[in-house]
């Protein structure tokens, strides 16, 4: 079965100015997925998916190719669905994983979990996922809950939540559906995959940025629980 | 209009074994409720509700008031609904505040923000909650979104999960559900209070400790974004 791997990254990007290229812990941002997907041996090649010769050279500098995605499709306004389309018109495989820079988070054994679950070939779409087990209000309203009763947390009818940080798409399904004009992003079959919280952060606002930056932190010093004298 | 803060908290946590007296920063975990809730000024006064004598004189030390609970409201299976009961019922209030020590990123802003709100007095409950813009599945089904289409996150319907950071009680609503045998947690008309994702974290486990972790050394650091040179 033929995975690969698409990265993609904009220069411009909007809400964290060039997030792409600002350093995080000791590297740029992009080289954490480049990084793990090249480490990984999951995939025949790891592409990253850019408008930007800038970040093709840290690619290729990197060890993966560079896609160079046509200009019109790095506009603010371009989507997913448009540059992944173009990207699989011009390779092809049995399943793309887009590995988004945005959860630099990510563990090896959780992209290798996530590969193996493509594998499995059940499923033409995988969305990564964060479970929720808390109350939930949905349009004002009492989602997972009764007022009349607290739950324990772990009693409660979890919400999944997609955060994007890694998606498999069936080829075939994917080129099929957009070529009959229809939506391709949620594809066929749905598959969901569970992912841990502290890997999960989707880099979106700078608030964002600050969680990851203090998860790296953390995860560094991984240091001993001290309490106070009592 | 009579506010009092209760500060829940066992010495015999089970997830994150004795977390209120666990360093977090420079200082245990539960001084970082007691110190934002003393400092505040919103409050007739502060209390910690626990079982324990040791975060008793921690209380006591940091200047806030102890209320010593019954040791039967102190076991695994005593719940929030008990031991607020066995509180409002020996302290008078218009409304209790109930300021989680597993919320230690709390911002100062935000609970004067949560107060005013319930000095509004226009709820019986106020739950804090955190805003979540994704695409979100219940059931295994799409619940704010669908398949034929992708919206851009700022689009789709949001879900509010509650994070049990800060939540109010209108005492006489409390007391009165709770004296004829409903469940008063939910009780009344329920307001929700959306806060930042940065301050929500809820320390139920020892990744969550991570996070806290990681996102107190990011505050202090407030170092400038730095980028790689391209």
């Amino acid at each position: 079965m033929k995975l690969l791997a698409m990265i993609p990254a904009r220069l411009g990007s909007k809400r964290i100015p060039k997030k792409n290229i600002r350093i995080l812990g000791d590297k740029p941002l992009i080289r954490y997925a480049i990084d793990l997907a090249l480490a990984s041996n999951e995939f025949d090649s790891v592409w990253v998916n850019s408008e930007s010769e800038a970040l093709g050279r840290i690619a290729v500098g990197a060890g993966v190719q560079f896609h160079k995605r046509p200009v019109e499709l790095s506009s603010d306004t371009a989507t997913n669905r448009d540059f992944t389309t173009e990207f699989l018109n011009t390779h092809d495989c049995d399943f793309l994983v887009m590995v988004n820079t945005t959860s630099p988070l990510l563990r090896m054994e959780t992209l290798k979990a996530f590969c193996a679950r493509v594998r499995e070939n059940k499923h033409d779409t995988i969305l990564s996922t964060l479970s929720e087990r808390a109350e939930a209000f949905y349009h004002g309203k009492p989602l997972n809950f009764n007022t009349n009763e607290k739950l324990n947390s772990q009693e409660l009818p979890p919400i999944d939540l997609v955060v994007w940080a890694l998606t498999a798409w069936r080829r075939d399904t994917f080129l099929a559906l957009q070529n009959s004009g229809k939506c391709p992003i949620f594809g066929g079959n749905i598959g969901i995959f569970d992912m841990r919280k502290d890997e999960a952060c989707d880099l979106d606002t700078e608030e964002d940025w600050r969680i990851a930056e203090g998860l790296m932190a953390a995860r560094c010093l991984n240091k001993r629980a001290q309490y106070y004298d009592i």
